[in-house]
């Protein structure tokens, strides 16, 4: 398994490198290109999205799992098929209380994932 | 249920206006701003996804399911956490072979969809 290349058309989750990113939490670049990046992340129950922010707009999509997601220190309880969007490098994180699946988008994409 | 605005920031997916985008296939416009929008489609076994293009850059993620995905003239299966980019206005479409959904994401936004 590696990192998708930039501009790889078909990227299958079973070849794109799983990595670590934070206690119980594991990110797998997908598919992207300068200016759109899909990233996905699994969690564990528990386990945390720590508070941050950056400048790129980014919107996550709930594909499983539940999850108390703060973003601009509101706090709220999000499921499958819910998203949410940060724009304007809004502090937003999260904490997962059923075990699932987040998959980011950004747009541009985040160099500092590559 | 009614469109999502745009720049909505929490867009919950039992909110979002079902619409039937062909025989067997119903979108949900999410969350979206000018730059990114994402666009839930749920399909029925066998429903279709005719070939089409559009200046926009995708990226396709498969939520749940299976599809016999065609990007320029290419067939290829994709399943669960996998993901399609198309860029360039090339041509894509599908077939669903197990009823499940995609998502499908934009930059800029898909105008023709609000």
């Amino acid at each position: 398994m590696k990192l998708p290349e930039k501009k790889q058309r078909w990227v299958y989750h079973a070849e794109a490198l799983p990595q670590t990113a934070g206690e119980g939490v594991t990110r797998r670049v997908l598919a992207y290109t300068d200016g759109l990046m899909c990233v996905e992340n699994t969690f564990e129950k528990g386990a945390v999205g720590a508070l941050h922010h950056h400048p790129h707009t980014q919107i996550t999509y709930v594909v499983s799992g539940a999850f108390d997601f703060t973003v601009d220190g509101v706090t709220r309880t999000v499921r499958a098929g819910d998203t949410i969007l940060k724009e304007d490098g809004v502090e937003h994180g999260c904490v997962c209380t059923e075990a699932g699946i987040l998959l980011d988008i950004f747009t541009p994409m985040r160099e500092d994932f590559v």
